[in-house]
């Protein structure tokens, strides 16, 4: 069915049922406690492209455990004074890609930076950052349920880490200016991207079609991976449902949402049957700070493409220039 | 099969055996000529975009039978003497999208006019050229059948002519060194571009996993759309098949490729089914000017994507930036 | 899901909620107006066929702007007198096909005008009328979007108009009894039968599995072509669903069925995916004249074939056949 | 891929290796006798149909073991002296369907019987006639292997006998000419037609795209079905292929060609992967009497179509019109 | 859709509304008693297998009209007295395999007879039974509408015929304990099962994704096979479901549940597509005896598997080892 | 096509053409070493299943780098003295499963040691054994690209000397002959026998229709999975080919097959798309010690299931039953 999720009335006072866990935001604090004995480490090595409007910067900064993590920052070349700065991050299965692959950010005047996601980077562009997943049990093919034994050793767990790191990368570059910040991305970037404005203070949110939100629906809902993968771990894995979506209540985005301040756009194809409209609703209702919602009726998982592009755009614009 | 075409040392030598039809020049200088009976009329109009690295223009000219065609102009903003110019055609069922969607060449320095593909531009990217489409009979779905009773009324008469006129247009701007032109484009964008190659002097053709080449073969090696839509064109009008292979014969990147005296850069992808490897050599192998090729060995229609990109901006500038 | 649309006991009183537009009515009085200002110069001439009990004609007719529009008359050969005849549309995709291919209404001792659809027939069945199409801006592949862009320049507009002029076309033969015409066809047919009974004063309609009904619940409803070709121009071209339901609502069989006084004998599938039995049920529960259902439950858009043929035959001699 | 088998001038002298059993003719001289100790009993029921131009009866004779196998005899109306008879066999999975369906051949003032087959005719078009099926033992859904443990208890051996007996119960009629009869068949239907052309005397043959032709080529050749049901049995019933291709091999319209001493007409589509063209071939190449292909470059399955019926109607308007 | 049946509240309710026939009972009564005027004849020769842990014994028996049914007993080698038996029937298209395929029941100490299915074991298991049917009319491939023109020609008469006696030649090994006697099976096996359970007095029984229950929801509501045999039958045969489903009720998994007085243990899979949840629920809230049922919630037709093996086992051992 | 690999005349003498790397054998020797240095400390604990004729122990041994690594040890209850024992590896996706699902080499009066693979076991049965994974950079779901930047990090390294370790943890358990062990598996576990049969001295290897044979030919001839992750890798990561198929070069089952001695027993499916036969005989031909193949000709995958399994037994019986 086409339009094969709740009618858009229905949608727009969604809610989900289920509250954070009680230490939803102990677990939180303790885990970014722990990436930040690492020192950040960020690094900015200039490289070469073939684009003469923007300056390209190889990344790398201590992302969970430390451990080293990628990224591209893509500045305008003609620039002066601390930039605004877009910290984005990639939908799943894809990478940072290569250099200079980022050029519309930097090309409306303000700083990217691009965060790779570990251990993907090959399903659609390349990505250059390892995933170290120690103690991480038996998994169905995907990252959705690597580690899902435990909260502690849940993939997600090193990746919103990440997320976090990759603000405090871009907040550690002279040239941008900390106090406007946004985090964005589509998909599983939008994910992270509710994740990043859940743990840290950001000024905006973008996130496009997001992914892991309301798990619990979505993998009832929903044939299609990579929500799927979760379906897949509990065929096999019979009677551990109630731990694994125990587990994943402390990496879903309704409840990020639920903590965010930053000012947001969020966006929704209502045929979207990899993130269905009910589980972005869910977050987007969930969602504390002030918000804003384009709807796409006929769209899938593309959403609004370059539509929304141009919506983020006048979105940045009426909050960056002023 | 993964590698179900021809094994690869056969195909760097492989040719299409059937010469191009006789009076194959004289059509073409004919269908030319009576489209340049109207006055080319290139307007370029400045558009606002998010964008503070370039400047974009709304073009229009004068295509086939005059009818106004529609592009973008994309130029640096930062510019200064006459630039070179990489006129750009877009793939099967695409158009020229929004202003702004396409920062590439421009941020390498370059001017960059994409031409719309006339009655397409709803599959994949927005378009906003109509076709008139006087005397088609009886097609299928798509484009590739419209107009195939004759040479005259066939769709990419009408196409291949928007494509000369689109070089036209990009010399008639006053920014643009019209001794500096490349075609380019990817699949339908590259079997345009080796047409455009082919029918004027244009210094440079890029043409990606190119379309429109060799259909006598690829409608019998593979069953995927577009080539299909000719198989499905000939299952229903049975005994048509020498009338359909007479006119496409005036529009195939084989004949176009053997007139063509641009240094030419081309790409292919050993898995693809969309536009199978030895009719992207067939093309390649009958090229009249120089020529390189970078192979994707794993690679199916999407082909070297952002590597090949690196390949482009590498010849570009080993041309344009001595 | 097999039954996959509202219950039986729901479709049985199921309506559309949005009234025609308001200029409905003169938007097609005027259409009509303009092609009948061109001579319907219809034509019926001999073609030899491997059959001895029917005559076949080749027809041609005037059509929308004057075009001609090709069809078949066949006749039983033993006749007498005026006969009744049966107006016949095709199927989406499908054409007249080959003289002679039609035997079953001639057989029942009926004239039978059979009507090619313009720029079809290469699907499944020969066609050899063109459409010409000025104005018809981007597309998607077939003709559910060609020229959407307005109500005047819409596929179905022309297409109507010639279902209308094949009316007349069938009452111009000398053998024809003018006061006893049907109309019929299966899925795009039916939705031309509904859209002639509406528009001119004819006796019987047969729409069997009619398409082209309901374009707003259908689009939202099923995934499967044709219909499916508006949503994939709504999926690019964001933003104009308003627009093209709007160009639609000239065009959509409930209206149609609305204004219908023949008397009618309606089928549906209950399976059936290509043409939701609630859009079916749709156009019959407003159908202002007297009608009947013919309801095949376990059957897809095939509906009831030959079953349904025997339907026909009965209900075409109950008002035949006194 | 497109064109998946031998190549066009390879298939045209395309042959299968193995000679037919030894005992192949004593085998079916046997099986026919034994059927014939049964009275033929055909009888021919009128029944009432809505068309005028031809009469309708139902018929039942004597099949294999005396079992009774309905039919459809279809005569023109208009008819005198002995009519040439077109004994026709249906496609797999089809039956009879209703009275009245089929009115080409006697439209062209020809006989027309078109047996039912035995326990298919529920696929696609009814069917009446129960298979009663002895000592079958596992099998595959389908009919390709029931009863497959022996020559004895194979389906076909009562399909075939059936056909052979309903050439009998056309020449029983007393309007037929027996000397005039052709059998006719399209896919499984072409099958039985060559198995009665070899098995008996008949003036005509006209196999359409057959089936049951060359099974252990097509067996490793194709996955489609039907012929995959002989491989999906296998897969089962592993180290069991040389007794099932020594049952086949009394079933094979190969050796029934070699036996066959009608004038033939051939059809193939040279992208038919249901019944793959060196198949058809082998069949064509074998046969003993005079013999004409009809080739379809681009069409599967479907083959000729209404093109096709031209061909026949004129083949045989040349026999039956001199 | 992932959970696409009746939410798990209102399935564990769930309740079919039509009664039994009114002649249920008479017409099984009947059926049984003509099956018993044939000897049972039940013979267990001991045949070779690797195994030094079980014997095993091929098993011939009569079952309907007294035809041979074949099976394989499997008794732990080390035993003493007489054992509880598991009767196991087979799902959809499997057969009984090879002696030893089947160590788990015998392994637990358990006799173990798994009776072979007639006409299948070609599927995805070897199987030895043939399926004499006579009177069969016209069918789907399958045998889920192999004589479905009566309730006495229907397959499943025979099948579940052969089932009770099954359980009867079990009982007839003097090694057996006729007291203890379970009967048990996945899917189709599980149909079996409950149908073994209605018809005689066992003590035990077994059924997991138990196929065949509640034949006119199941066919209304999933597209799968098996169910969707019936439904491909309803669709060329239109206008017989009243009769088809008057004689489905005679095999209703739901009217054998209802006369079932064994203490059962049910699975089901909230995903299933073949059986889907609603129906398994109708005969599980039917069921007449003690009943439980383990739910999978995230599994489709595969239901437990190896977990609700471990479910079976401590079921028994709960009843035969006290 | 059904059979798509080379023809079987073919097959029989089919030979890889790349030699092993020139320090194969250093590799290997050095992985080992290191993972030796770690005490292999196998224990055994028994567990409770509901089978009385064999028992069960939960094992654990020190794989690679130390890490743990599970499986199950299933003995005949019934024993005397030192048993031969068959250690087995798992098909791709799978886990050990269940204590107790792996009767049947226990059945038979051998020692049966079921290795658990790491990472895996969520695929289609439950495993226990996490893959710790340092280094691992980008790659593709699943495990075939997990660490192949290196031989040092590639996911097989790890595997394979888990093999070798399961091998020598059979060989420590008191009641194991430590001079007669088979390894034997399916697929994934075939390449794992080969694996292990060429890294230690066993006595006997069964490797069914072996995965992880000729990567290099079977990437560039299937699209099937699991060889299509190292595809979809490469498609990404363009232009590492040579460095993916240097690293594959260590871990490709034609060079063990080179180096081992053990009498081995191969199986083939001649229509398997997964390990196409060609990689399977490249392993097979080049097999240094004595071997035979099974081969199945219809089959795909599954090869020869319940067949072969008689086939092992024998080949066993041979040699642990003289």
């Amino acid at each position: 069915m086409a339009h094969f999720d709740l009618p858009p009335e229905q949608l727009q006072s969604y809610r989900a049922a289920a509250p954070a866990p009680a230490d939803f935001d102990a677990f939180w604090a303790q885990t970014l406690a722990e990436a930040r004995r690492f020192d950040l480490n960020a690094t900015f090595t200039p490289v070469r492209t073939p684009f003469v409007t923007v300056d390209v910067f190889d990344v790398t900064f201590a992302g969970w455990a430390g451990q080293p993590v990628k990224g591209w920052l893509t500045l305008p070349r003609a620039r002066t004074g601390r930039l605004p700065c877009v910290t984005e991050f990639v939908g799943y299965g894809g990478g940072r890609g290569l250099a200079g692959d980022h050029l519309g950010y930097a090309s409306m005047g303000y700083a990217h930076l691009l965060m790779d996601t570990r251990g993907q980077g090959s399903g659609w562009r390349q990505g250059d950052t390892p995933d170290d997943a120690p103690g991480a049990g038996p998994q169905v093919p995907g990252v959705m349920t690597r580690g899902i034994q435990s909260r502690d050793t849940y993939y997600y767990r090193r990746v919103f880490t990440d997320a976090v790191r990759a603000v405090e990368a871009a907040r550690a570059h002279p040239e941008v200016d900390g106090a406007r910040v946004a985090v964005a991305g589509v998909s599983q970037g939008g994910g992270m991207a509710l994740a990043a404005a859940g743990l840290c203070d950001v000024q905006l949110c973008l996130p496009d079609v997001p992914f892991l939100c309301h798990f619990d629906r979505a993998a009832r809902l929903v044939d299609s991976f990579p929500y799927a993968e979760i379906t897949a771990y509990l065929k096999t894995h019979r009677g551990r449902s109630a731990d694994v979506f125990g587990v994943l209540a402390y990496f879903d985005g309704v409840h990020f949402a639920a903590r965010a301040q930053a000012a947001a756009l969020f966006s929704v194809g209502l045929m979207d049957e990899v993130c269905p409209p009910s589980t972005v609703y869910a977050a987007f209702n969930a969602y504390a700070g002030p918000r804003e919602m384009r709807v796409y009726e006929f769209n899938r998982h593309e959403g609004g493409e370059n539509v929304q592009a141009l919506e983020r755009a006048a979105f940045l614009a009426r909050h960056w220039q002023p």
